[in-house]
């Protein structure tokens, strides 16, 4: 497979310094291409602003949405931009590589994602209408894609279990890996999060990296998270809430998980 | 009382740009004294990196938490973190004002967090052991102030409804609400969404901004979101987690509110 490796973390000679190289030669070990994305060497301009739309009147209002989608249409867009897409389109797979910060990714990614996230590209894709509400949660321009988050936390397991006071962790990721993958059509592999990591050392690491290594040689493999895809028949468009029917008086993240699915 | 205003939108002629400067005025009439941090007109640097601490040996290695820690306690931060911690003691509410971009704040303003809570300031604070898991959630630095967000969103309110599509939109805000405001210890007062942002027009921008000028009218006496206090009694420690006897059985972010608190 091709995979793209999308990695933020300010210090190479870091724990997730180290799991980025790791991860990169476990992948090509195994035959895989990779291109890396290491947004702090390549000093990726984090904010979205009238800069990223390279040919617009002078003077005129900075519309992100209407901007983002005449610069993609029209090839106007940043170079960087249009680069990291082209690295999309390439990808099979894509991993998102960062240390959790403030329960989300560091700027510098989310810039990332603002900004390589175009109208056209990754929203605004397929028609919209009362009864079509755009290609888009299940479908669009990533579909058959795979997307998998590998993320460190200096908290314990139990602080993001199911009654942990940070949250669980698959509702603290839920806009990411259903708001930023499953949105523009990628299959979500269940997150690889490495917890405590004040207490990895020379010692066990060895086993940190074993544990990751054995993720990234399932990657073509692994079930993804069951999202309910919008256009399948779970929710009324365009109120865009799941049936009655289905999960019935529940709600909760939980709820756009389909179980069922094979 | 003191406001700050952190504000994140790159156009100052947009729907934000007209409801920030709504929103001072407002405030100002009412007699609190504002602030304002706007982050695309002070070119805030987004990305959290070894230039933030200014005084370090040639080479060394870059601990994000370890030169954050340093850093505040040396006084060797750069000086725009330094700056907007001086803002955040002076305030007595500060109010994060933002577009929902891929169902976070766009990558300027997690800039702003991931610089501005340092290690001493927003975290690492208080003593940390296994019996006492630092003052926060509810205690800490920032404990006694109140705190606002002001979000602007292009779905509907359906979509962001108890069972819609992109999720309810408290568990949305869960990272932000619990995650970043009310760690360090503010009271997180509901957040004013402003939905469809798309059809907001001359028409009926009056009763958005109206909207809106009540919420800040009653700043200083809505009932904060009653999440519970790490500390006080609800949780294990250092397990962190909600104690059997509470919401027995039950799992999901809404376990971490305690509608009885007063």
């Amino acid at each position: 497979m091709n995979v793209l490796l999308v990695y933020a973390h300010p210090e190479p000679r870091s724990l997730n310094g180290a799991l980025k190289d790791f991860a990169i030669s476990r992948l090509e070990g195994a035959g895989h291409a990779v291109k890396l994305s290491d947004l702090h060497a390549m000093q990726w301009k984090a904010p979205l602003d009238a800069d990223d739309n390279l040919h617009r009147p002078a003077g005129a209002r900075f519309d992100p949405s209407a901007d983002s989608r005449q610069a993609y249409r029209d090839g106007t867009q940043s170079p960087d931009i249009t680069a990291e897409q082209e690295k999309l389109r390439w990808a099979d797979a894509v991993i998102l590589q960062f240390p959790l910060w403030w329960f989300s990714m560091p700027a510098i990614l989310k810039g990332w994602v603002d900004r390589v996230y175009a109208y056209g590209f990754a929203y605004g894709v397929g028609e919209h209408s009362d009864t079509h509400w755009g290609d888009r949660y299940g479908e669009g321009s990533l579909a058959g894609k795979r997307a998998m988050l590998v993320v460190t936390a200096g908290g314990w397991e139990s602080h993001y279990g199911p009654r942990g006071i940070n949250g669980p962790i698959d509702d603290v990721l839920f806009p990411i890996q259903h708001g930023i993958l499953f949105y523009p059509g990628f299959e979500v592999l269940p997150a690889h999060v490495i917890y405590r990591t004040g207490r990895i050392d020379e010692e066990n690491f060895g086993a940190v990296q074993e544990a990751l290594g054995q993720r990234l040689d399932a990657l073509a493999t692994t079930k993804a998270i069951p999202f309910r895809r919008q256009n399948g028949g779970d929710y009324r468009i365009p109120e865009l809430t799941l049936d009655p029917g289905i999960a019935s008086g529940q709600t909760g993240l939980g709820i756009h998980l389909d179980h069922a699915q094979p």
